[in-house]
């Protein structure tokens, strides 16, 4: 806040233009200036600029921030006076004068820096009403309500934001008298009742204040201004700055705009309109509106708003206005917009657009849409689909079943099939979540608290609130099933249960939900498996058509191989082998081999388990047939083979004829203090004789038995967990050595091709990946072992400290979830680097988690890897991905040149 | 094995100089000759140039050797013509003849490499013996028995060695006729006895060959040559020098020598000499010699040789021409001497000469006297201790208490003290030392196959062998307690128990070896701590002298930074604060804290705590006055201070207050899967609440506790496990609060600077050293995780492969002993340069085991390193090998020069 006028008068003397104005006649702005007018001032004045019925108003700028901190908060030269200019301009433009009494001028201040960013101030409101404007309005008993309204908002907004007043000091004045009143919502305060709190709010002003409210419209705008560049320095801001290393800002700029009212009288309205359906992308005004009512009104869900449709008939040259608004900001920005809209006293204006929220299914479709329409073109139209969210089209939905009963019908607000049981509080959802239930919760509305509630839930259902209200939104941002709206619910959190027509569903019962129809049925139905649409094919296939990048899958059963194939996989990149130990006739041989004290059960344990590796190949090679398998050797630790509970240790003695003593004994020495960094991988293929031979058989007899049913199979041999050179020399001439004697005895004399390769997933495998190389035909890296080792960090011992770490941003994202550039990239850059220094053809992949997010799928791209390789459900997420990051690297290539 | 003659037609006709003789009269070669001569042909030439009475011979050189193998295994032109040359000028020199009855020349060869190799080829005694040589030598009753036992020796090692007959072969037969004809050992078997082997061996030999044995001495001689020449090229010489990487050695050269006989008659005799007391240093003759022997018969240990002292007394010009011989020697070599000589008839032969192993304590001496005498400088004086020997100079040894049982005294063949339980096989040694029992070894004589019980015993006692027999050999090498030739003690292994004066010792007694003295003690006698003696300081002083390298040591508690300081320690490179919470008035208040379930009883345990933590450090602190003390904050899992056991459980839970099950709940909680890669180091002090606040609130209180005192304290304040530059930005920020508040406070207005560092111990950490350096004062390298995790290894489990390992060559050596310098010192250099970058003068070390192994003390030289820090008796290896690492790394640059 500057201290007084006077200060200003010993600021720089060089005048500099700090005010840029939006006003439909002479707009000083557009849509490129987000530098200099922050994105909100620059949209503004776009919006403006085309014509479009925004509210008109004037934007301090950026750089009027940056000069205001350097002068230690002084408002640099010049400034008030083009504010007083063009506050004059919008006193002429609108017919109203801002502190007059007749036709009031009442203005917004809003911060807005060219990113968005929290921490900074937010918004003041009505300003330019005092206690003279408000008795001159509350004359005509029409908007004596609305006046009083105004007043406590503006004081409470200002003696907030900036005064420093806490927000609780007035809320708990409006409890009380609400209270007394008899009101249960704002709302039904009545005029007297508004005059009480007005009274209380100036008391409240004044004793912290030391001052009465301001009554001069200057004063307020000026101070309004002053805090909104403050806020530019809160330590907040600062800190989430630092936090984001977001150094190329200057400062935030300060619009002031014309206030319009949707609650000024019956003829006014607010509402939100998308420029087509966020939840199907069909191309069609969607959206709805709430009469006498302002914008907060139908984001809160409180009263459930009318359907976009009902305009037509209600003001249909609005609609028409709309509509025609609709489609000049769509040519314009090239994107589906979400609006928001007011309408005063029968005027339309539009106060804000911005690209809208949707759906994957609807992103698909808007997008083959928009390139139809050549609106953009086909690589743009990959970009436009977020890779992650991509994944909803993979939902489950319900199966179209007959005997389904249907409770009630609510708005379809995001779709997706979900069954579980109902919760009703927030800490009820997350205990139960936790607890291993599914769970839908369940309230009449949703707001800010209940979101981590909704995070844990399988659904979300509401008894109020459109398909704009917070729960759609926030719920269509995950891609969770919601409906909203569904009026005939009645919920009783206190008894925890709903009733619905006279029937009453409790926390025990189970529910379904059908996000896409609006349904709420009760029971589980039954889902089918998902499927890519046609849209989402399209926009794949073109994202292929971009990418360099390979997309594989991990994939161990022929099951999982089909279904990579079918979502686009060009082969298995990680297929593990332990799980196909775990069968419940293989685990009791493979035992037999752990715990064989000579070679002669070892053998015939191992002899056992041949034919059962040797299907799972056939059956996986036959699935992939022509693409790669890379076959990845055991692992895990033995112990993990062995049983831990009491009776399942007694009946494996039993079948073994040993006493239970001696089994324990057996099974302790398996133990292991780390077992994350013990015996496994190819340390375990060197020590546990027969394995690796074993394993390599199956391999190299299936891959025949393909052959000979003219399937073409390409398996490769991937060695794990590998830190020197010699465990792979040393196991690679074992591997040859089978793959060699194999075809001979099975007189097979076509050609054999097995690549062997390595997981490079200890830190010294990369830093040394160019000895590795000589003896590895591929790398694949192993990002989640890698991950682990190099950041020290147990993957199943990470809850006692990652979300401390998270909340204090101590790392910015879980190291688990998307690649550590800076520790873990750093090893991968270097070992590509080695390894393709010393044998430039070497294949290069990487496996794990990491490989379908989007973010370490970028990395990958910079750094040269070959293809990615992650679970099958991921395979869409990781083409697109890859899409992108192709798209990133020729828009980097092309601007470098 | 060269085919014929005939094919030595074909080779290429360029003759080059092949072989090079050396006799007194007319020597080719010299000492600076090892890579044409071998090192065992260099030496013979030398000591002849030397005037010393070597029995003559010539040597094939190795250039030999590789044209032999270019040619596929034939003799390059000219060579066999040299070698019978050579062979005539024997002939001439020693008046006797190759292959003549009357004075029959015998030779040895052996093969001899620039550098000592295993796996090649090793001897061929007495070539130039047949049948007619035999029956002629044999008239003259004196030489029967001699002739023949050469012959069958000839046989023997001719066929196992030339023609790869196996020993056992041989030494079956030997066995049947010593039994036939009750003889217990080789000695002991007659004439008859010795002509009816000879017939077996004839035998063994033609049956296994096809032919008879070669009678022809120059046939003999060839083949003999000629396998010295192949076994270079043995698998297992190949897979040892690939191994090493020796690829600058092109072949080894072969030793063509007049035999000597110490058995001849009773004026001969075989003995073994060093220039110095091995065992002290002392600067006078030492060692043994038996009558009528041969060279073998002294190391073996089977009868008890005489000392060098009675040899003045038999043979007094001998002795004379001996010591002459030392000062020879010595003065050339400038080392310290271990010669083999032989008595033949009277005169003096010797052998062979090598620079002698010794104890620390002789080799401190040593070193010393000879700079006093000039021969060497200061800095060959450090060079030429072992640094890893200096160890045995901080052996304890027994207090002279007037109590002690004197069972009997033997030879002191390798100082320091032992005390144990007697074992009797080796089986037995290893077993139960590894059940954790002190053994002493008790054997009549030892050999190769004792080695490894050697090792693991505390000591080492045998009845029989002199000061250079295996057992006393071996043992002063690892500086292991050794009393050899206690002859008064009879073993009798099949009771488990040794008599002595009639009195026995089984092996559930307890004896005191004391190798300094030769005294066998009964009981357990009390051991005082070790000191270092004036010429181990003097070395040391000398090697702080060269040294850049500082020193410091990990000690945790007054007693050991004393200990440290008088060691040589010059601050505390890591002070580990963990073990201060488990004293008994401790571990309770560490409990409560650790369970407390909100703030008001985990301040109550931390107020406990922090006065035992600031007398600990005001302990160390004072101790090492003026020195940095470099503390490092808590770093284990909670976990490790709750108990496991079920009666340790309910005893707490009892005092705490609550019940067994929920006390065992809570511990649960605290189980992780991976503890290493847990919530520990600085995740604990970020997590868990007042711990970080408390240890340096004692810090900066014992900091100002001494000030106050005039005690120069200097803390340095460490934070462990750091993996991101966040993580220790947070804490310098909570350190630097406590380190501000705290002297405020107290009303202490001195300067407190307390640098504030960490651990580089994760990859993580050091791949972003850079970003961490912004935030620390020094850098400390903890090379155990660092090896954990960079290898992916824990050291708990690696005992399940890492012995494989080793075995099968995949690792040359254990990375937690000696640093994996490709892998871990790649982290580490890269650590430096890029901590180094950002802030140019920050301080480097490195703690954890391997800053006391001298290996890793090079390559801490090479990275440039600050200091090293070791345990406080590592500390004297530390400070020498660090001389060592200058002194190279000033010769690298001076021949870089």
């Amino acid at each position: 806040m500057p201290r007084t006028d006077s200060d200003l008068k010993h600021v720089d003397t060089h005048e500099a233009k700090w005010v840029y104005g939006f006003h439909l006649a002479d707009c000083e702005g557009d849509g490129s200036m987000r530098d200099l007018l922050g994105g909100k001032g620059a949209n503004l004045a776009q919006m403006s600029r085309l014509g479009l019925p925004v509210p008109p108003g004037f934007t301090v700028t950026t750089q009027a921030c940056m000069s205001y901190h350097k002068q230690n908060g002084r408002f640099p030269s010049g400034l008030l006076e083009q504010v007083w200019r063009a506050v004059r301009k919008l006193e002429q433009q609108t017919q109203k004068q801002f502190g007059g009494s007749q036709q009031p001028l009442l203005l917004s201040v809003r911060s807005g820096a060219a990113r968005s960013m929290p921490g900074m101030m937010d918004t003041v409101l009505n300003l330019g009403m005092n206690d003279r404007v408000c008795a001159a309005l509350s004359v005509g008993s029409d908007h004596r309500r609305f006046a009083l309204d105004a007043y406590r908002r503006l004081i409470n907004m200002f003696g907030d934001v900036v005064m420093g007043i806490e927000h609780d000091a007035f809320e708990e004045h409006f409890d009380r008298i609400k209270t007394a009143h008899g009101a249960l919502t704002d709302a039904e305060l009545g005029e007297e009742g508004l005059i009480e709190l007005l009274d209380a709010y100036k008391r409240i002003f004044a004793s912290r204040t030391g001052k009465p409210f301001p009554q001069n419209p200057r004063v307020q705008l000026r101070h309004a201004i002053g805090a909104v560049l403050n806020s530019w320095n809160t330590p907040r801001a600062i800190a989430y700055r630092e936090i984001h290393g977001i150094t190329d800002l200057v400062g935030t700029a300060a619009n002031v705009q014309t206030m319009v009212f949707g609650n000024l009288d019956p003829d006014s309205a607010s509402g939100v309109g998308f420029t087509r359906n966020p939840a199907t992308g069909e191309n069609k005004l969607f959206g709805e509106y709430l009469r006498q009512a302002q914008g907060e009104d139908v984001v809160a869900g409180i009263r459930t708003p009318e359907p976009i449709g009902n305009l037509k008939k209600w003001k249909s040259r609005l609609y028409q206005e709309l509509v025609r608004a609709t489609r000049v900001l769509e040519s314009h920005f090239r994107d589906m917009q979400d609006m928001e809209f007011t309408i005063e006293q029968g005027r339309l204006f539009v106060l804000q657009t911005r690209s809208g929220k949707r759906t994957a299914a609807a992103a698909v479709r808007i997008a083959c849409d928009m390139v139809r329409h050549r609106l953009i073109d086909r690589r743009e139209a990959v970009n436009r689909v977020d890779a992650t969210q991509i994944m909803q089209l993979l939902l489950p939905s319900f199966d179209p079943s007959p005997g389904k009963e249907v409770l009630t019908c609510g708005l379809a607000a995001s779709p997706g099939a979900a069954t579980g049981k109902p919760a009703f509080t927030v800490d009820e959802a997350l205990t139960r979540s936790n607890a291993g239930e599914s769970i839908i919760l369940v309230r009449s509305q949703t707001s800010a608290d209940d979101v981590q509630g909704m995070h844990q839930a399988s659904g979300v259902l509401t008894s109020t609130g459109g398909i704009t209200s917070h729960a759609a939104v926030v719920a269509r941002g995950w891609g969770k099933p919601c409906v909203v709206g569904a009026e005939q619910i009645h919920v009783e959190p206190a008894r925890r249960r709903f009733t619905v027509n006279g029937r009453s569903v409790t926390w025990q019962d189970t529910i379904s939900l059908d996000g896409a129809s609006g349904e709420v049925m009760l029971g589980s139905v039954p889902m089918s498996a998902p499927g890519l649409s046609h849209h989402a094919s399209t926009i794949l296939n073109w994202a292929d058509d971009c990418r360099t990048l390979g997309v594989r899958a991990n994939a161990d059963t022929p099951d999982d191989a089909r279904r990579a194939r079918e979502f686009g996989a060009e082969g298995i990149g990680l297929c593990r082998t332990e799980h196909m130990f775990f069968g419940e006739e293989r685990i009791r041989a493979m035992q037999r081999m752990i715990l064989a004290e000579d070679e002669k059960p070892r053998v015939a344990a191992l002899d056992e388990l041949l034919p059962f590796q040797r299907e799972d190949f056939i059956g996986i090679l036959s699935a992939m047939r022509g693409c790669p398998v890379t076959i990845r050797l055991l692992d895990p630790p033995l112990h993990e083979f062995l049983p831990t509970e009491a009776d399942d240790q007694r009946e494996l003695a039993l079948e073994l004829g040993i006493s239970v003593a001696k089994l324990r004994r057996s099974i302790a020495q398996h133990h292991e203090a780390n077992p994350m960094l013990g015996n496994r991988g190819c340390r375990l293929l060197i020590t546990a004789p027969g394995v690796l031979e074993m394993q390599v058989r199956a391999i190299v007899e299936a891959t025949i038995a393909c052959r000979r049913k003219r399937i073409a199979a390409r398996p490769q041999i991937m060695v794990p967990l590998v830190c020197h050179e010699n465990e792979l020399r040393l196991l690679r001439d074992q591997i040859e050595r089978v793959v060699e004697q194999v075809p001979r005895a099975l007189r097979f004399s076509g050609q054999l091709e097995i690549p062997i390769g390595t997981m490079i997933e200890t830190p010294r495998a990369a830093l040394t990946a160019d000895r590795i190389a000589r003896c590895a035909d591929f790398f694949s890296f192993g990002t989640n072992d890698l991950t682990q080792m190099t950041l020290g960090i147990s993957r199943d011992d990470v809850g006692s400290f990652m979300p401390l770490y998270l909340e204090k941003h101590v790392v910015d994202t879980d190291p688990f979830s998307s690649i550590d550039v800076q520790g873990v990239g750093q090893l991968i850059k270097t070992a590509v680097d080695l390894g393709r220094r010393r044998k430039p053809d070497i294949g290069i992949g990487i496996c794990g988690e990491h490989g379908g997010e989007p973010n370490s799928i970028r990395f990958c791209q910079e750094a040269g890897v070959d293809y990615v390789s992650c679970s099958p459900f991921r395979v869409p997420v990781a083409r697109l991905a890859a899409g992108h990051a192709a798209i990133a690297k020729d828009k980097e290539r092309t601007s470098a040149k």
